[in-house]
């Protein structure tokens, strides 16, 4: 098969609910949008529970099932997908960690935490990290890589490790560094390299010039390593690979990259005005899904800002973003390539009453040739409830493009 | 987590189909509910397909699939929820039958059933089913309880059970006991000890005090005891355990009792004028209600008197019911307390001119803080068809609830 070309147009956050001050509408349906409400008056809407009814997804499992892989499969947690999203090469069967650079003082020969952000460290920590790196531990390789600010990665790959452990972050400020326990043969293993890392990179990062440096400025050492999330990485077939096409993603953040990059899509380097906030430079991202459109049969981009409107509980914010949104897709809009096929949607609400994801539906636009456009006029999530595509679930999502684009096989004869 | 207060509220049996007498309107459609109306206006509205589309759901079953439990997974029949429903302590592992307490003849050596329900026993049931308990018949407890009128449970607590096994109960007057059978050695094991129950009822009944009253009275004796619908019990999660929360349920029949105890729900007792008709006492059940959401955070209200006259085939009698609820519901609603989440839905529809459960689905009403009201403006199942919420399924509903109450984890990050 050799389709058309096809973009996934992600609104992190974007589904929320009725705001009093709003008249009882949501953001989404108080906005002035109105190039996004004549996609939906052109295009096919409907609503979709990116998991299930009522369940409230992640952005890395709701990514998962938008691009057609089952989370209750594919998601070990989130470790792998903060690994891959920072650039390192995961494999199947490593076992990853999210990581904090903390500051630590000993205590009745404990390590106790001070700051677990060690003063949300900016500058220093890929000379930390690289302390690490070759390292074997009871025959593991141990793989450090610092992300922004005081978040790093920490994957160990050698043979029959699990991920089934505790934290080493306590989690809280004021309490001891937890010692990592596991149940089984495997947990155990993981669990023993896991305390030796946080052990050993107590002894490196203590008088580490970076954090000699630091406290004599006088800010918090980057002192110690706290895993947590550990996940055991799965074996996720390449996406580009099973549809025979080239895919690209141009996200914002690095947990959504990860997931990109962990399912084989290019992932496409922006530039620093892009920072997933509610001032992100949304031409740059709108300029790369172009150039990305040129190369790749498949652009997936997401826009990051409403979802930070949506958990910092501000209603104007979220609004404010997804008119800049809307007035910024003038050009892009313009500038799409000819039987190009679009889905517009989030990936889970987050409502600004909630100030988190929860599990309400968001909104969806189907568009492109061979759709069947409805009665909606605008885009909101009212509006599409009614709409032709009904109620979908997030695994729904791929199949349904494949089939507009052409670049589905037939099932049967 | 720690979220809001749930109702779900339960009208047995309510969904039903176009009546030419009533303009081709359902029996909701055509009752006067405004109160009802004022909630649909309010809420959100759908349809919910209990099991699935076209499935005909017990309410055994949607019960399960409302509490979030697959009965694919976790219903095994009919007897495990019958006896809990009539107070039995029912164990995973046991298999459990409903019961008839039935009159039976000898002829050529056979016992001949002559009235299945022996003439509606009402009273004496408690000592005849005494007689049983305590007694391990090859190694196996044999436990009988008496339920209302001529209805018992039986339970056999034992080691390697089955429960593939036949009915003793011939389901017809005039013909014989039929001998249980099973296939695989749990199932002849479990079929061996229930013949001899049987074989052993008629031996401690025939001449029973309790029989002897009835035939100087005229009546037929309760001089057998019939077996029917073998179940293994299955192992349930708690519900409230899942969940963290308190769970009670204000429900007037001992099958959906039996479900609520099983899943381990405290079951309020209710007056004797609750009596699971169409002339039941709803305010009691009401009032009950309303006690029981002071001290839980989850309460199941189940209405029986749509489905009994839906079983009835009393078209009249089911509008009746309906609005005489609706006029019940003034008081109640009124006093509901301020941020309760409530979900009204049948459990499945029980058309008056199929007189029997069928697999069409029920409208739903969703209300509380958060859900997106949409147009709809009366309680019906054609005005629900085109509500926000879509079409769901059963199971679906307890996780939007928990979405909408607070008490949902993330899925993912």
């Amino acid at each position: 098969m050799n389709g058309g070309r096809i973009l996934v147009f992600i609104i992190d956050g974007l589904g929320d609910r009725p705001i009093r001050d709003f008249g009882d509408r949501t953001p989404l349906e108080t906005a002035s949008t109105p190039r996004l409400d004549l996609w939906a008056q052109r295009g096919e809407t409907g609503l979709v529970d990116p998991i299930a009814p009522g369940i409230r997804a992640g952005s890395d499992t709701s990514h998962l099932a938008l691009l057609g892989y089952d989370p209750h499969e594919y998601y070990t947690g989130r470790g792998p997908f903060e690994a891959a999203g920072v650039g390192m090469d995961v494999r199947p069967g490593d076992v990853a960690f999210r990581c904090n650079f903390a500051t630590v003082e000993e205590k009745d020969g404990r390590l106790v935490v001070v700051d677990r952000r060690a003063d949300r460290i900016q500058k220093g920590t890929a000379d930390l990290a690289a302390e690490f790196n070759g390292l074997a531990i009871d025959g593991v390789t141990v793989l450090v890589k610092e992300s922004t600010a005081h978040r790093a990665a920490l994957v160990l790959r050698g043979e029959g490790l699990g991920a089934a452990v505790t934290d080493a972050d306590p989690h809280d400020d004021g309490r001891p560094v937890v010692t990592v326990t596991g149940e089984s043969d495997a947990d155990k293993k993981t669990a023993a390299v896991v305390n030796k890392v946080v052990q050993l990179s107590y002894e490196k990062f203590k008088d580490h010039p970076v954090n000699k440096d630091r406290v004599a400025h006088g800010k918090n050492p980057a002192n110690v390593l706290l895993p947590r999330g550990a996940g055991l990485a799965p074996h996720i077939p390449s996406f580009p690979g099973r549809w025979g096409f080239k895919a690209a993603a141009v996200v914002e953040v690095g947990l959504i990259r990860g997931i990109a990059r962990y399912c084989g899509l290019d992932v496409v380097m922006l530039p620093a005005a892009v920072n997933g906030g509610l001032d992100t430079d949304l031409a740059a991202i709108f300029a790369a899904t172009q150039t990305a459109l040129q190369t790749h049969d498949f652009v997936l981009m997401n826009v990051k800002g409403a979802d930070v409107a949506g958990h910092d509980g501000d209603a104007a914010a979220k609004l404010a973003f997804l008119e800049r949104l809307d007035d910024a897709l003038e050009a892009f809009i313009a500038a799409l390539p000819g039987g190009l096929h679009v889905a517009v949607l989030g990936d889970h609400s987050t409502p600004v009453a909630v100030g988190d994801h929860s599990g309400d539906p968001v909104p969806l636009i189907l568009l492109g040739p061979g759709v069947r456009p409805d009665a909606t006029t605008t885009f909101g999530e009212r509006p599409c409830a009614t709409g032709g595509a009904g109620r979908l679930r997030g695994l729904d999502l791929l199949p349904i493009l494949l089939n507009l684009a052409g670049w589905a096989e037939k099932y049967g004869a």
